[in-house]
């Protein structure tokens, strides 16, 4: 139950995270490799500050974390963290492209009726 | 330029409708067949307006609609709304895989190196 909870929790900051453009942008940019902050700042025309608040919110999530290189302190990405969020998507993913397929045999059966 | 902005604020609009347990749970149930605003506030112990929030929500997401039965105002799944939100995980989750894949095949190789 307690292990749920913390799921939940997950996942809504997670969603919360994914739900600003800017924070997508720099979570597609991350998964070319890892960038600094000041690396980050000149593509997304932002402030340091800004940015900042921005990265806080997916590290919180658990997206991204920092490298290894203590003086430059670049981020990169947490991939598992976005694979949670997918989780949860694929019933859904997988029902929508059942009821494709569904359409699909059923424009086949027509086409075949037509002949 | 105005399609991307619009699917950005779509997208934007996504997220944050996921960002909530309750919202969540809401499609789980939909995912399964339509319901009626009654059938839905029993499981989830919510008083009318709340629930009706959470849909309205979901309605301006697009990710729900309401049924063709006028009496009964039934609402259901709107499938590809949520499949647009899987579509932009997609990348991540490839990229996730293809490291588990070669994750998969450095131990493979560590295994032989033993033998």
């Amino acid at each position: 139950m307690a292990i749920q909870l913390h799921q939940t929790q997950r996942l809504d900051q997670a969603f919360a995270a994914l739900a600003d453009p800017t924070r997508r942008a720099i979570l597609s940019r991350l998964a070319v490799g890892e960038a600094t902050v000041t690396e980050l700042m000149a593509p997304f025309a932002l402030t340091q500050p800004t940015i900042s608040k921005h990265l806080k919110v997916l590290e919180d999530a658990g997206f991204i974390e920092r490298g290894r290189d203590a003086q430059r302190r670049p981020r990169r990405l947490v991939a598992p963290a976005l694979h949670d969020v997918s989780d949860w998507l694929e019933p859904f993913r997988r029902q929508w492209e059942a009821r494709l397929n569904n359409l699909d045999h059923h424009v086949t059966n027509l086409n075949k009726e037509g002949d």
